[in-house]
């Protein structure tokens, strides 16, 4: 049975619900970052990154959201929910998980994580002011470009709508009003109605 | 037959030495950055994220690293460049290339492209005195924790090898002594010697 790592509001979200899409048997630990549990020594030996999400698998240790998604996809092809017998289908699924992890997260990291990039409390501010800026370009390549409709890739579910639908949860604490992404809104709106997502987020409320 | 769309010292290196490492046909074309051909009409066509590398298929574009690395992989079984017939040494392979992307390339990116993240060149300059300080802690995590030696996954040479190798590339130029981080050093310097490297680096120096 897998286990799965994660604080509420995170990106763990994503395989949370891709967990509960494929059926599998899973149990889950919060990670409580208000009191930096992420950085105690039981954690780090579990994810020395001292980031969630992380999935105990029977086979050791997984981390980073488009790994595991895939991993939770290819471990239950039954559930489809990656096109595995695609290879071309599977690369684009991945490459717009790449996208979300390496630059649409990485834009939304700027308003709480400033960190981890500058030590200036100044320049940490600066890079608050433009979050709303940086992550409204990022959708709108997603709405104009990506997200195909009435899922991400198009007619079929995939590992895809569980990672968006996480990062869409962000938008308004980012300061980006869902309503200029109408695409994405449907999407967003659509998924919340899905069982797995409504049992995940319950989970996580819980 | 594939072809590259790269820049010279930019990530596309990865995909480019893979690719020679597969024995797979492909041409390759030069993005000018110095003279923004990124932004031209007809690259955003192929890649509207302005960036590389892009990859054109007979199937269609692929873009980021990660996703073409794997599809490279999957494509060329022949070649071994990933576990594919083992799920989670597959995952393990992704959520290495999957931590360089999102991590590493982003913590190194904040030298030159922090107009992504701010707009006041304060801001900027402060992003820029952090990036050796933070690829310095990614590396210390590779060194430590992620690379088993002598390639990336241990005895197996994969997709990890040629990703991190670009990502090394960058080291100096980032304020950041390889010699700090002894099984990188010598894994940049094994690397150098592959034929499939010296290949693509000529290409891309040529």
């Amino acid at each position: 049975m897998m286990k799965l790592y994660y604080e509420k509001g995170t990106c763990a979200l994503a395989s949370h619900i891709a967990l509960e899409e494929a059926g599998a048997e899973y149990s889950t630990v919060r990670v409580n970052f208000a009191v930096q549990e992420q950085r105690s020594a039981d954690y780090l030996a579990i994810n020395p990154k001292a980031r969630v999400p992380s999935l105990v698998t029977d086979r050791g240790i997984l981390t980073e959201t488009p790994a595991m998604l895939a991993f939770i996809a290819q471990s239950f092809p039954r559930a489809r929910l990656a096109p595995l017998d695609d290879l071309f289908g599977f690369a684009e699924v991945q490459a717009f998980n790449s996208y979300l992890c390496s630059t649409v997260h990485v834009a939304h990291a700027h308003r709480m994580r400033g960190t981890r990039w500058a030590d200036d409390p100044a320049a940490i501010e600066a890079m608050k002011r433009k979050v709303p800026d940086s992550v409204a370009a990022c959708f709108d390549l997603v709405e104009s470009k990506m997200l195909k409709g009435p899922w991400v890739m198009g007619e079929s579910y995939t590992i895809c709508d569980a990672y968006l639908f996480t990062i869409t949860q962000w938008l308004e604490v980012d300061g980006v009003d869902p309503t200029r992404f109408p695409k994405v809104k449907g999407h967003r709106d659509r998924m919340s109605e899905r069982p797995a997502v409504r049992t995940a987020l319950a989970a996580e409320a819980g």
